[in-house]
């Protein structure tokens, strides 16, 4: 079951924007997206001359954006592009900004159905521009894992680490180590050669590629403070949301005693919008059944996000509402682990106590 | 400059409920506080005999509160206990769920001003009644840290790690090392003895000791995702609200090209809402000059939260808030560092251009 | 496959020495270890009444040894007295001081073979009898695992991981978390519960229970250092020594040019010396065919220690050498995987040329 | 007090061989090292046109070493070549393979008095000639600082971080991220800007530069292990050594009961041989105070070599005996913090019992 293929591969490359592809401006000094600048810089790029590399087709976006402004229809359009070139390419990158990395990750996992062929997503710290940079070698490892390697996933790679598109968090804003996919091995991490976690990699699908465009628009994240207002939640809740979803404390835990809190979810639910529990930690699980203050969003019909990032949980939850499929099914499907998002737990828990 | 004192000291312990004091039903099993247990047990503890340990004065909450159900209410009542027994103890010991300790100790920190003893929340991931558990160390170093240590702060101490309240956050639901002060050290660490960074303690206040107690409440968090609706967001602004903590990306950035986005919130600015803008990165500062998607925040009368973290960002709003004090002193304390809570940049930054 | 036994189980404790059971001189105000000592500290500890608890017989050397004075007689007193108890207890747990545990640990992984119940050696930073301490958590969580817990290897617990003796280093000479297993995953890890990582522990063996008594002693460990002296590294691989671990550079290299070097391992080596090549460096594994300075190595006939640790690679060898066996049979089962003790490459490693 | 200088810079580069300049063979396919190869690459550098690169001259060793083989002879040529060039560049860049590394950078702290330039150790983990590799950014930072930073002391520079050389170690065979300064905080981090942590960093030196070339030699290490032969020990101690660094365990502890070890200490150290004790563990500090265990090894005259490493213990201890001083001025001043090669406590210690 190798994951290596030695063809020298051919890889469709999307620049959609961000700090990678930034020019300095020769009087103001700022940094700034400019079109074509990319595309020129990639053709004096010694390395691609190499029969090492992967050929490429390059598509920009224009104007390239950066990734603060991504929203629903641009992750349409990336997913488009690699639906009309499928079938014509061993592997897809998509350069993007850093800042919604992570979202547009996650969020082209589940529309991606059936994906059995690598798309890397990539950017940088400081642009390719600087002299010193971190976009030359994200760019082209990414090239390399896309073009060379049978790994059928929406990745993330950066600083050295394949990871798991809907696993993956930003977690640092200046480092050049900003990403992490804090519940979850890497795919694959670069050093003296590449390490490939054969283990972790999902397999090859068995059905047809196909692609979901729609993704609903009508969810929420509500991060809790202590003391936060009830109105101001029932206004969240209210027409037109069809999902919430809760960044809560802990394993999943809310204000039991918030009587009003419990009442305008339980309502909520009833008149059908789905919500789904997740953690402001960072690393851990929801787990609704530990503590009474996680049993009543339980019994007010909330369902556990167990450890999926709150990227993740809101990408996939617009996606099943999306899908045009019945309520009960989107909340079935929501609590079922379809790109690995979340971990099904494998390691065997000791309970301490007998 | 010693920070270590040798007389036994005399402490005053607070117990609001949480994991730390629960106790095993013996029926059906699950966990759940008891009035009156901790003290029991505490009681009966042999360490509690020492010469070395600090005498105590235990107090506890009736009923005990579960962290996710503290309220601004609660944070009064631990700081009037505090004022009213301040001069006759040498420091404090908050035993508090974990759920919502960091905000309870960034709230702590900034409603006790000119504070001059240690005030050190603690609790424990699995409850001091269990075999195995973090309870009784994390305890018990509180107790000593509070007794013997000249720290003016409200701190956090958990597994090993003493940090300062309006720096921590939890960040692991399930392991026992579950808080972190992402960008800033620990004040002191639990090794062979204990280490205490007297670099990074502050001084001893020159004013005189007093509480705040009126918190203002409307305060919001909203956290960006793509795609966000306009007007679920404008509602988030209308009145009261009063203060908006924006979790944007990255380094403070938000969707410049979203107008209806960057309208609502100049027009809060006009009508008096201040909005701070903190990052969903754990690491890393807020610098909203960077990028255009930051700039545009900037423009529009936003202010930035540097490297507070959003548990800090919420609570010194409110707490601002509730001084009585004009709307541009409340702009011009959130961007001082009044408690440690965020980076003065000490260190050197090189351009790498020039 | 259950790790977890719900019995109450019943353990044999062995207390070597070490930091764990020391009681401070009330004079002097020093550490000093006391017999009886902490036979009777266990007698009077609430956990010990508990029916959760394993059973357990407690035996204590006389005197009590300090770990850095541990010898291989002391390895063959512990293997002897588990070797005498094996059929009456479900587990065995060897208090140890921690200079030399992973010494201790690797030496017993090799010493009882076809083991089928846990061995767990614990100690602590600072002593049992300390109000502040590490002792009491690591010494009751490794009763438990050794109680009831089928994991059929000998292990080191230390501050929240259990990891596998023969991969284990001391790392750190202050902190609580003083031990690693740097290429190697913990096979259990402490949280709010235990989460036992059931894909790392070694199966139950086939064959029966032995122990084996005799380590030659006749091993050195050569730490190389730049410019050292050839007369001095002959004087080492001069008689009577049976086996050398190299602690060399990277991934395996040595001076390929220092002939006298060479040629003394070349004849070390004719005269029936086995050389094994370790790594300086904590991470990493030894890859002999990677440079031109390990290729001279290997065709001076050392063999390689791939990532075992010096203390494994040591003690592998003593045990090896004093099996009676043909040293080309040694030189086989040096390079073959026994206990664990080094990671047979599972993952997929990617020539990044092709 | 700014470390940041905004003319170009002028610096000396010299290449000394190692995985950065290799290049692989076009039918062989193995890498090696190839005269003239790296000065070709460099020159055709696209980043080495730009203006806000410092100007640069190479030399070349010929051939080129592989650090394995770095001999002390080679340490001289390097810091003759400094003395050389000393007043006519604004910095040096040395490039080095990384398994001596630390080893090199150590002795050259030593070696280089009052010296007022940076000096910056780099090299890589993969050749800088290769598609996907981490030379060429370790490469043109490293050159980056040395002719723009007014840091004045030999550093190491690898994977996004500037580390003291004498405090820096290889920890990693394999990583990208190899070295690690385990008990002192880098002197500066790139990420999105370089940031400079200006507290740590040397203060330039009032005396003027000057170089030692005479290390003496006659220094070894040995690597303690538990029923090590004493005649073995004994045969080390033998003339002609002089100095010996003791890898002991923990914070600096040797079997107390080994009548013969210890009588061999101590006669050595009657008769001049200086014993400096230094630990296996990576991070902590010896302390020959604490235990019996230590106390044995300074009754027995050896001396402490608290956090330093073992790299440069060994390699401070061959400088100062080539000094031409007094073996009391060598003890005294290996007990001496002369280029910030070990911590000298800063923290307080609060003694836990009190």
């Amino acid at each position: 079951s190798s994951v290596v293929k030695h063809s020298r591969g051919k890889i469709f490359l999307i620049y959609t924007g961000g700090t990678l592809g930034m020019k300095r401006d020769p009087i103001a000094g700022t940094l700034r997206p400019e079109p074509n600048y990319l595309v020129q810089q990639l053709e004096i790029l010694p390395e691609m001359k190499s029969n090492d590399m992967p050929e490429y087709t390059l598509f920009e976006f224009e104007p390239p954006i950066d990734s603060s402004d991504m929203e629903h229809d641009d992750w349409v359009r990336i997913a488009s592009l690699i639906e009309k070139n499928y079938y014509d390419y061993d592997g897809f990158v998509v350069i993007h900004g850093t800042d919604t990395m992570a979202y547009t990750a996650s969020a082209l996992s589940f529309m991606l159905e059936n994906l059995g062929k690598p798309v890397i997503l990539t950017g940088s710290q400081i642009p390719f521009a600087e002299l010193i940079n971190d976009a030359r070698r994200n760019l082209i490892t990414s090239m390399i894992f896309a073009g060379k390697c049978d790994i059928p996933e929406v990745c993330i790679f950066f600083n050295n680490q394949l990871l798991r598109g809907c696993r993956s968090r930003k977690v640092d804003s200046w480092s050049l180590d900003a990403f992490e996919s804090p519940n979850c091995p890497p795919l694959a991490t670069l050093g003296m050669e590449i390490n490939v976690n054969t283990d972790v990699i999902l397999n090859q699908p068995k059905g047809r590629f196909r692609v979901h465009e729609n993704i609903n628009k009508n969810v929420a994240v509500v991060h809790l403070v202590p003391g936060f207002s009830d109105e101001a939640f029932e206004n969240v809740l209210s027409e037109p949301l069809e999902g919430l979803i809760l960044s809560s404390y802990g394993s999943g835990n809310a204000p039991a005693k918030k009587k009003k809190f419990i009442d305008a979810i339980t309502s909520a639910v009833k008149r059908g919008v789905i919500v789904v529990v997740t953690s402001q930690c960072l690393r851990g699980t929801v787990n609704l059944k530990q503590y009474a203050t996680g049993k009543s969003l339980l019994d007010a019909g909330a369902i556990s996000g167990y450890d999926m990032t709150i990227e993740t949980a809101a990408t996939k939850l617009g996606w099943l509402l999306g899908l045009g499929i019945s309520k009960d099914q989107v909340k079935l499907l929501m609590e079922q682990d379809l790109r690995g998002e979340f971990t099904k737990s494998k390691t065997k828990k000791l309970n301490i106590m007998l």
